[in-house]
């Protein structure tokens, strides 16, 4: 037992490739361009890596691959470093950063690279469902649910119990298409109205086609290292029930008020002291839910502050100024290390065109299955 | 910044599941069924566990399944903890392992549930062997190479290099299916000839059927927390090259001996300290070649060690007491948290029937790929 003091890494680098809906790159190839891009950004060189972790969640299902992290050390030359790869359903990138974090708690590192990354499109549409159907509790899936289904119910009995009306939704989509009209790196740069989210096909009633995020192609990473301008001051993990059936409530997402509060005690931070946010829209109405979960607005009360507009880039509260997973896309391993990428951007005042003034404190919440799997990030200047 | 001790942790339980050709639980059940046994002799309820990694290779593969650690947690109500997987290949089960350490000394947890599992016999052999071969450099795989063929190289260059009879390759097979016979866990509870192991059929020459390890159903836990009568006192990772062309010698399997140091120097330990070893022996000269990358005998002479009787169970420096990967079986993700296991059960002294005398010091190495991403543990009393 000996005595040390507990260091919060910063952040010293970032990149991401461009998130599309088929890539011409190998899954190999996205993560080395993502990761080089974050090396460069850093001005480290690879061979000073002490850790090396891959977010991805199913390659073996998508490209046929297992041991993504051997072959991306080798590609890189990071010979020095350990590796290997996070598995948690949609919320993958976000645990390869917690793991890279706790990396550097346990004070077993210097430099650490964080790789997020997924190829869906080198499988067919049918095949990609039963792979992301496949993280549904096996009891539900049985029946036939899928992560739209749940979605679905959760918008229903948010409108009806709330008050609320389809366009709370639909103002969801509508801004984050916005935002990620100034995002090259988003696979919808283009805006949408309300009444094309409300005319696209049904998916779950009441969730139409542009309530849901895309599947998708692409890469991001982070380079994490003692000194830097951006301070990972709080990252937490939490689970929830796997069975949303279980759960008292299918307007309550719990592990992600648990994982918020962990990581924003921490942090030290309150919501009032945040600036901006990356949340997980894989569905419009979860990025209500997960404001209200990490205590931005009271329970059925999000929608009006969309409604006001205080989630737009000019807002109180920007969030998803990147996008979201609705227009930045949402390729699965890739998409906790994006938010966390997207809001350095914003940290260091670098998101041109998308850039929310004045952030100082962002948050980001990365949400695994339906909701029974959360990790919440906190970075400050 | 704040001062705090560094914890090494100590391991209160441990569980595993029979390792079988073909087992009639689903692999969520393994995985239940090895935790449940460890959170039992660990007398820790599943509550009260802050943390739970589930180390599983390939379930995406094997049985169309991602998102383990959610399932886990919820069949085992384990409400309080965050949870993932990991995956490193062969070495999947120790970097899970290594993870739950390092969440110990990030000083984020108390009680930690690591779990490693696979199910190999839901796809056919065919299969099975393309998902393993995966793991290959690509461009090696695309030329053919597989495991067993690397394996053979090495095998029949440690021979013809060092002047060493075929039986000393025999004699690691012998000795571990001997081991295996006392233990109620292994998939293959009978002892082999040489000349049986020799007349086997050809896999890759000179490697046999017997020099290899069989495919494997089965789980494996341990149990973590701060204070207990098994200390881990030292546990590291590292990467060597991917391709094993790139290698100055096909003889040497650097992250071994870069794994090795790290813990050993974490733990305070000469190989002189260590009284029981578990190695990774897919291949029967694997077995050789990590005994030298690990210091315990000079490179190119392990295999006189081996005809001396000296890895034996009576020996100076007894190796895989429980069977190894060769006769205990290996379960991809099951086999480095079985290693662990193993070792416990050694130094507790409840290794009836193949229980090393005075164990106190114990080490293990777990490999990934052809030996391109080790971890090495090292735990004593």
């Amino acid at each position: 037992m000996e005595g040390r003091p507990v260091r919060d890494p910063a952040i010293v680098g970032v990149g991401m490739t461009a998130f599309v809906d088929e890539a011409a790159a190998s899954l190999s190839e996205l993560l080395e361009e993502a990761a080089t891009r974050a090396l460069s950004d850093a001005a480290i060189d690879a061979t000073d890596l002490d850790l090396v972790v891959v977010g991805n969640m199913a390659a073996e299902a998508f490209v046929g691959r297992s041991g993504l992290a051997n072959g991306l050390t080798a590609s890189l030359g990071a010979t020095g470093a350990r590796a290997d790869r996070v598995e948690n359903t949609s919320a993958t990138g976000a645990s390869a950063f917690l793991r890279g974090v706790e990396a550097f708690h346990a004070g077993s590192v210097d430099n650490v690279l964080v790789v997020g990354g997924e190829k869906m499109s080198a499988v067919d549409r049918e095949r990609s469902t039963s792979v992301v159907g496949s993280i549904v509790h096996e009891e539900e899936r049985h029946h036939g649910v899928t992560l739209p289904s749940f979605a679905g119910v959760a918008a229903d009995a948010y409108l009806r119990e709330h008050g609320a009306p389809r366009t709370a939704l639909s103002s969801v989509a509508v801004k984050n298409h916005e935002n990620a009209t100034a995002n090259d790196y988003a696979q919808f740069q283009s805006s949408v109205t309300a009444a094309e989210v409300e005319s696209s096909p049904l998916i779950a009633d009441p969730l139409r086609l542009f309530d849901c995020c895309p599947t998708s192609d692409g890469a991001a990473a982070v380079v994490l290292a003692p000194e830097g301008s951006v301070q990972v001051t709080g990252v937490a993990g939490a689970t929830g029930t796997h069975a949303v059936a279980e759960r008292q409530s299918v307007l309550r997402v719990e592990s992600v008020s648990r994982a918020g509060t962990r990581a924003t005690s921490h942090a030290g931070v309150t919501p009032e002291d945040v600036d901006v946010a990356c949340l997980h829209d894989a569905f419009t109405v979860l990025e209500l839910l997960e404001l209200e979960e990490l205590g931005f607005y009271p329970p059925g009360t999000a929608w009006e502050a969309a409604l006001r507009g205080e989630t737009g880039l000019d807002g109180e509260l920007p969030v998803n100024p990147g996008g979201g997973l609705k227009a930045r896309g949402h390729p699965l391993g890739a998409t906790g290390v994006a938010q966390v990428v997207e809001l350095v951007w914003q940290l260091r005042g670098e998101a041109s065109g998308r850039q929310v003034a004045d952030a100082e404190t962002a948050i980001a919440v990365n949400v695994g299955g339906f909701g029974n799997n959360s990790i919440c990030s906190v970075l400050t200047t």
